[in-house]
């Protein structure tokens, strides 16, 4: 599935740039269903890496805006009605477009419902889920170490990526780490749905989807690290990462990388 | 219909500077039907111009609240039934008690459904519509010109707002072209919805729609560029914008405005 | 009711500095009902203090999320159907599970449904009522000085924490008032949700309600008054008040307290 371009290679930096760049270059659309807590942070990130957001939730016109996009993000922090119904349809619009799409299953550990959703979600194709340890824990059932994510990669036939204070990106064959980032991206609110977001932007232009999600996790721990070196707290620093987004360049990227 | 005070006479920075002073002054209502991704950065703009934003969707209390508005803003960015139903008594509340209102048919080219209710909406009486010029071609048929916009305004009795590299005001009559502004808002989500914000709120102090479309262009293209001045990117650029908003006096709107 | 540690006592700028301390350590989850302008800025005041905010309104799981938070906020800015089931779940919640909750009876001078269901959550049992002069002037019918809500508090047993120049609180017995913030605060929407929500984690801590409520409001006061030292206006004021939520500690906390 993932096999196209950089199948028994490892992730590289250089791959991570190749991808920024075409982001910058392509302006991807991508279609996203997310919380209202994370909708305007979301948004922001997403131009601020050269990007296309659109945000609908219309049960009446999620299919167009999905059949036109080239990604497509769903992120399940405000889990109500509205967005499970757009939830369904755009999933399907994704599969009869072959738009590729990341599933987001923002405190799955908090409910069992929200589990169940997201676990039927997995059953219809997303091609990268990214989550954190604790909802790695609750949808798979085991700790999230390097066999474990790279099992239920393989299981699934997608790519995980799991943040922590070092990320780990699976598609079952492959092996990702990257040690970018900083503690403040913890204390601002929809930074793990902003970098969810960006996945689907690389997912965009890049099919390989373990090369997209590990570039994707790169690009926002190194703006992450970039912002931190003048932020004096989460407010200046959620403002400052959407500036390094922006300024972000290929080699300076390559510089801050700890991908491998 | 916008006859009233400078009929005949061509906009003035002199005229946005008057209508600056008196929505300052003032302090007009401004209820919002927007997307959730605008609301809060929406608010924020028209608190820190001098206006006082509302934002309530709910069926039972939108009416209460646009009745003791000075101008309704119409944005159609999330096109939910909340907000289809919650259009439909705003407007016709609007009517009743002549608040004036402003609509901003945010990607109606983007989808038809979309597109076919800003038709309806624009057959109910908007006093200017805000607008860029994917959405104009998609709601006219017609490129974006001079000679397209006025046509469209005469046709529709309606002032329009056009942006882009410079916006365009039309009201079947007279013509204003704004020289202001800056890339770094097209990098900002809901620039544009806070832009329609302001003109409804210079609706609420400013009987004749097209000096308080092209004194609100003319506002926020000003802020736009004070807040490049010092920006590192678009999160410094948001956060400066809103500051500029707020610290924005007559002499200086005056000696930076392109307008005529 | 609140007698548990304080009865009796002054409210004390130690007291708002050992409360603080507490959700620090303890980071007391929060779960929050507002309105969609609100959410982004709640939950990153939240963070920036040390809480955890989630703000989840889906019928469905709501009940669980309330069940497992420390405390509960219930702001009525944006009044829909889906937020009025959400909250008679969570009051219930709230109740069988004794978590303390919050309520911000937001706009309430604006429209009478709301009004009247502002009224029906206060014979619910919250702990706490923040809210503003004219919102205190609608539900109370009396104007609000110190002898009024002393008495409303009184009456409704809870604690009133009326936000204005000065702050008040009074939970029929005591009484004290916070001197601390700044203008700007005005200027910034969704900043006396913050300020309710931060009501909330407090409660989460600190049982005696009028304490929690009298720090929270000097907390988010001093908060405000460092911010303003460094801001430029409304948008660079609202990113350095969560900074100086973050940085503030207790000594800070103390030397610029005005409580008493």
């Amino acid at each position: 599935m993932q096999q196209s371009r950089t199948t028994g290679r490892d992730m590289t930096a250089q791959d991570a740039a190749s991808v920024l760049d075409r982001v910058r270059t392509r302006g991807p659309r991508v279609h996203c269903i997310t919380n209202a807590v994370a909708q305007n942070f979301t948004a922001n990130a997403l131009l601020a890496i050269g990007a296309v957001p659109s945000m609908t939730l219309a049960a009446e016109e999620i299919g167009a805006f999905v059949t036109r996009a080239q990604a497509l993000l769903v992120n399940l922090g405000t889990f109500d009605r509205e967005r499970l119904e757009a939830t369904a349809i755009a999933v399907q619009s994704a599969a009869a477009h072959n738009v590729p799409w990341v599933l987001d299953p923002v405190f799955v550990d908090r409910s069992e419902q929200r589990a169940a959703f997201a676990r039927d979600l997995i059953g219809q194709g997303p091609r990268a889920l990214r989550l954190n340890r604790a909802e790695f824990a609750t949808l798979s059932g085991n700790e999230p170490d390097r066999f474990a994510i790279a099992a239920y990669a393989r299981g699934h036939q997608l790519v995980v990526g799991l943040s922590g204070a070092t990320d780990l990106v699976a598609d079952g064959e492959r092996f990702a780490s990257v040690g970018n980032g900083h503690p403040l991206m913890a204390k601002v609110t929809a930074m793990g749905c902003a970098a969810s977001a960006l996945v689907a932007a690389c997912l965009g232009v890049e099919e390989d989807a373990f090369c997209a999600t590990a570039s994707a996790l790169t690009i926002v721990g190194v703006a992450g690290e970039i912002a931190a070196e003048t932020a004096k707290g989460p407010g200046s620093f959620a403002v400052a990462i959407l500036d390094a987004l922006h300024n972000l360049d290929g080699p300076t990227l390559m510089s801050y990388a700890k991908v491998n």
